[in-house]
């Protein structure tokens, strides 16, 4: 496969985000086409197939990876079915972008990780797409170019306009947290030693029985200490906003201004309604990131380590939400393959 | 009189500048008292009299400045009354505020120049107030020193949420944009050489017949270029900005950023209802300024010659507004006693 | 052609504009492959090829439409070669991207025009990429939606940070406020009835003999006033703002706010140093949805209309800009065809 | 005492503070003068009463509060002294202007509200001065407007470009923090219940032994996690901001915008080199609200019980800060003399 080939994903999942994805290869990014795609429900799979030009449907994970023309597999099913699509790819040499989470806990994630590593090389790039949001992106240059010095304090805000009936606590660190925890890992270059969650009286906005906002504190190895407010239920909007603070100054990003509009006695400007406005470049630049160092025989980005850490502090984050008190976060040491 | 002293203020006219005036003497500002007020309407005049210790009022304002403790004037009744006044004021060698217009024409604003000329010291500072608004005196420093260099272009909005019925086109010239014709002059430290004004369509909301809103160029002695957006009837608020535009970067003011709130889809701040909201310290701060230059007997602010120069602008803006086309401002030169 | 076949594009042109538009359809967007390329230079021509797979290079226009496989023509070469590469393109009946201007001079455009309505179907969508940011795309949905009723004034900011040497104060017009002028009639959607240019004392560090900054003013036929400040040489970065006066309200582009820095003594965000990272999304948009279109057979975006009535407002633009005073733009009347 | 007879303050202690509430008093606040100025250094008290005219010197507290003409004490001597000057100025029941901390720990602070008790009838008003100032007077309107719902979080910042050579990690929260106690308190309208200090690796610009900035956790009685950052040697300047999070919307303030300046490569503003010049208006409107209250024989601001609270609740702090854990904050129940 060279550079100018075009790459056949199979796209594993047709929910929401599959079907996105789905959507954003075909019409959105170079180099790539769809060329298998799975679900569990057949007539679904069939229908996103319909989207695109020489597109197979299936229903098993595993046969859409043996079609022929299928180079790579993009992976947004359900997190408890990423173990399996993820070992079946590996049984290929397939390279992997996968939604996150990796998987679901850490004991999953830990056999996914020693299975890469018997494979020799790096195969998966796990979904955290604010890495390649622009404003994350600038905040992570400045970070890097040391002009502001040593980041000493991290700033998180997440909000969320609403959520569905079936969101938990839990999934407040496991869906939610979940990308300050990779955000926080990533710009700071450090893994997070502790968690610590804090619950206010929670907004009677809130559907029972969620505790919201809460405001979550990690210690990192790097003695950096990041608090992150999570509110799913804000109403006003989607806002996802970080200030690092450093010894020479400070950087913030995600106030998100665009076009001010001066009405009766406001000025000011909208807050995006949903993840999908606000980081929609993002998941371009995410995917198509992927396909061109896919091309390249390359894989880059977040790798299966930074999806197994942020399973292990999400694990963390779970059992402080319940006690009250500061976990220490427990993971194995970083295998030199992921260096 | 030593810095020490409480200045005895005749404040002449109670309307609502006057009455305002009346307030900031007595219960914001330092150093000074209302020792007599002045009004036609007796009433009005004993009323406000009765709001400061030891205040008589008048209807005569010659007599008012004769009265005992007084050692300064505040002009503050309507434009055609000033001449008098001010003559008066001469006359008794008083320092004088006098709320802008100095007069209502170039005719009258001369004689007021050749009189306080012959009195053989300055005694009259003019009421533009924005001179002593925080931002603008920021933008004022940071073009004097220069670091941006010579300034090319000033842009202007002045926007009103609306006007009263007795408004007319000439008073969008005469009440609004002289303030952007002071403003110009003490920024640029140039005269206005011509004025062009022009109509867009006028809005559909604005009373008959006005033509609102409309845009006002300056072309000033030193060959920089304004342009003025007056809007009296904008709807949303009250709204100054200005933007100099110079060889090395541009500096601008009026954004007015305060508190921020997130509402439900948007988010911003709030508009200033009028000018007394606005520029309610920069009042504070042109009364306190005066009444502290007077009390060590000198005399700061815009001068007559200032107040002569806006009057003069504004007839070839009324003019220009007439014909349409460019209309060269004519003025005396500046007399010595004024540089 | 269906919506899945992959658009072939000779690209005629390959210096800095043309090649950026090769890579982005190389590298960027969906949909769409470099099938042949042209420049006159045959090694540039060829070595631009060498960057798409199965691309081949010509010196002729004529020959590279000719060429198998190509389906569309993107039009990037100098501007006076346009005329007859268009004319090539309309004999095979192919869709052009067009970048601006159309032609240099209105009397060519009406050419372009007449030989489009003599093919019976638009072929021609001009690289008027401002429509394809999102900023602008959301001032005119707000424009559009009516909330803020008719727009009254539009107040233009154009600054860029520096020219090369070749450029003259007639390319501030031709180049440079050639896109407020499309912009002005896009958002307005009116035409512009006349322009005057106004030249402030020039900046002492702008290049001989250029007249930099110049406020340039459009009278619309709806009776709408625009003003443009043009600044080539500012020295501080690239910026685009446009702000539209309406009856109900105001609205604001180009602040271009992302991150914010602390640093002592100031806080703050960059500034874009050119047009390319200003607009490098717009150009995406652009170029993406000149493909979506073209592959389901429709023709969108600015048209040889809008082409040529830049080239006429430009024409007047010149000419004001030579006399100081107001001309009046002459155009004919818009042919059915373009409604 | 009526409402028109001029205030005589007697300042104690002409330090940096005092000498600038005697100015502020001599130059920008109407309706009071310094009659008398107290400090132990006998040349500095006759030189700073040198400055106002009618005012003597003393070096006794006691001794000035009993000379001709002093209506009411503004205390600015270092806590310490605080005791001894408030019990002196109930002696002659006096009000009191009393510089914060109420008195340096909550025992002693005790005696001062049991001696207030005594009297019958309110005296103090402790010099919080951030409930004076115009942003923070409008985030306690919009949290009491009730349109936001219920505060839920706090979010505050409070950075200092530099510290003096003795200031220590207790000063941090003594001196520092206990802004951010009684703002929460008068925002939020609860008490503190505890507070958790968190430490990151200190700044290496940080003068050992200080451990610069802190994370500081308060848990209000309503339930309420108000989080500072406290960071004393941020060196960019001085800045304090607070973000309130309610049930329906967010509302922030502290960004501090005023000029807006394009410089090569950025756009942006200033910071604020210190608290003098961000809280400037702020102190100016604290001590005209004291003297217009005392004139009108009322108590208003800040009570005693603020100055016990924010003392009891530094005492936690201080000990939060030495042992990592979460401290209680122990308080008496509040007196029905300070509902």
């Amino acid at each position: 496969m060279t550079q100018q080939g075009t790459l056949g994903v199979a796209v594993i999942g047709t929910g929401k985000m599959g079907a996105d994805h789905v959507r954003r290869i075909n019409d959105v990014i170079s180099g790539a086409r769809v060329a298998a795609v799975v679900d569990i429900d057949e007539t679904r799979a069939k229908a996103v197939a319909d989207t695109a030009d020489g597109c197979q449907a299936f229903t098993d994970p595993a046969a859409a990876m043996a079609a022929p023309g299928v180079d790579a597999v993009l992976i947004a099913s359900p997190g408890p079915a990423h173990e399996a699509a993820l070992l079946s790819a590996f049984e290929r040499d397939l390279p992997v972008l996968c939604e996150k989470p990796l998987t679901p806990d850490s004991a999953s994630a830990l056999r996914v990780l020693e299975a890469e590593q018997r494979l020799g090389h790096r195969r998966v790039q796990v979904g955290f797409m604010r890495r390649y949001d622009t404003e994350f992106m600038q905040l992570k240059a400045v970070l890097d170019g040391g002009e502001l010095g040593r980041p000493l304090l991290l700033h998180c805000r997440h909000r969320n306009a609403s959520v569905h009936s079936y969101f938990t606590n839990e999934m407040m660190i496991t869906d939610s947290v979940v990308h300050e925890m990779d955000q926080s890992r990533w710009l700071l270059e450090q893994e997070i030693a502790a968690v610590t969650v804090l619950k206010p009286a929670p907004s009677s906005l809130s559907p029972e029985p969620l505790s919201d906002p809460q405001l979550v504190i990690f210690e990192t190895t790097g003695g950096a200490i990041v608090n992150v407010e999570i509110f799913a239920t804000c109403g006003f909007g989607y806002q996802v906003q970080a200030e690092a603070v450093c010894e020479r100054g400070t950087a913030r990003v995600g106030d998100a201004h665009g076009m001010l509009v001066n009405r009766p006695g406001t000025w000011g400007g909208e807050i995006a309604p949903d993840f999908v406005a606000r980081f929609a470049e993002a998941y371009d630049r995410e995917v198509q990131s992927w396909v061109n160092a896919t091309r390249r025989g390359e894989v880059e980005g977040p790798s299966a380590w930074d999806g197994y850490a942020a399973t292990a502090v999400s694990e963390a984050g779970i059992r402080a939400q319940a006690t009250g008190g500061r976990i220490a976060v427990e993971m194995i040491e970083r295998p030199a393959f992921y260096n």
